[in-house]
């Protein structure tokens, strides 16, 4: 399975001593992204395809805190693609195999002006390789 | 209903052109710690109580987009409290009553050192707070 | 002079109990939109005229820590604008008048796509309101 | 000289399309404290010792912009040490060697209740190693 590897930084944590929780929606994002640029479809590529991505949700469930000098292995998968929703999955990791976060989020697709896109008929190359993740 | 008014500001765009989803999470706890402290359970007050509140899970839906310029009011209300868990709901709505976020919280309560803290029995006052707010 | 507030959030603070020094450039950001909104130069109707405005320098003195709970009010000044350089000056106080930060910044004018703009020229009316802000 | 890489990240654009400026004082952030821990000056071992290291002062010059997808090469020196202050320079380069940045932070020592700290007289060894990260 796809690892990402994410150190905390010193920005990244609060008052409480420990790694602010909004963060780790952002290190989602890290591992989301790098995984898509690995497997063909970074989002670069595809904003300049005409594509964007936008969030349409997103579940974080904290089992255990980090702080800065931790570093967090985000397991990636993608659990749903069904040509206008993508789903994925995360397990974020601590050096010891101690799970920090268990996520997930959704994502569709829109045109640079807003417009729902049905990638299947508009990118049947990138449609395939969403497809090809699901199962991977 | 309590609600918060937060104004987008530049630096919580991205180059999609619209509110980046991970600073939702931090809006919640903007309306949060607002209600918490019109509430009388202000964060620095339970700190110095010796009481951390860390966040055990968020979940966030993406409505509708935001971006600069734009004033979302935030309702949040308690959904649950039981003595060790704190629940809470939120809507953020645009100017124009669009929704632009529906989200929900958990939280539970440690000491400084990270021990649970039976907040029925260690803090009757703060308990009675809470409680009183699961009806309001 | 033009005084803006902002509370400081818990999510603005790090595990040194203190507000992250990085939290000062935003709220530099934040002093500075909202001056130039109040004055007819708000960033998004700008966007709408095709002119764009990157930052090219920051300073920021940190002077005293703040912490989440207190409140800062950002004084903001025009200190330069020859129709190309456009400059800031900002002063930080907490509640008690201790001065917690003075920053400043220098900005440029481009188009859209990148290239310069002579404002003076392209843009007579916001040039005009500019230059009376430097005397303000 | 030690260099870090930082990939930029989508949540780190903003509507401009570019890196928001404010990130470039985080990036300063995570090279420097790499540097440090290279050099066996690591924050959280500093923490440790009863030692926290504030910023005093940032400055920074944006020479070109960045955004998702580019990598920097973050080159850090320590400018100055005189056992209170402590200060650092640091360039940051695109993969084609354009520089993005450069800037330079300024750094005291205080202990954890925020007394300022004479390393020299407290921490001699500590003393040592920053001393002679200054002719490095």
């Amino acid at each position: 399975m796809f690892k990402f590897k994410h150190k905390i930084q010193y920005y990244e944590t609060d008052r409480m001593g420990i790694t602010h929780h909004s963060n780790y929606i952002r290190f989602m994002e890290e591992g989301r992204t790098a995984y898509l640029e690995e497997n063909g479809c970074a989002y670069d590529k595809l904003e300049k395809m005409g594509v964007v991505s936008p969030v349409l949700s997103v579940n974080c469930d904290y089992k255990a805190s980090t702080t800065y000098g931790d570093t967090l292995a985000i397991s990636v998968a993608v659990t749903k693609y069904n040509g206008i929703i993508l789903e994925f999955s995360y397990v974020m990791e601590k050096e010891d195999g101690t799970v920090a976060c268990v996520a997930s989020s959704s994502h569709c697709f829109v045109s640079g002006g807003g417009a729902p896109v049905i990638v299947k008929r508009a990118y049947p190359e990138l449609h395939e390789k969403l497809l090809a993740l699901v199962t991977k």
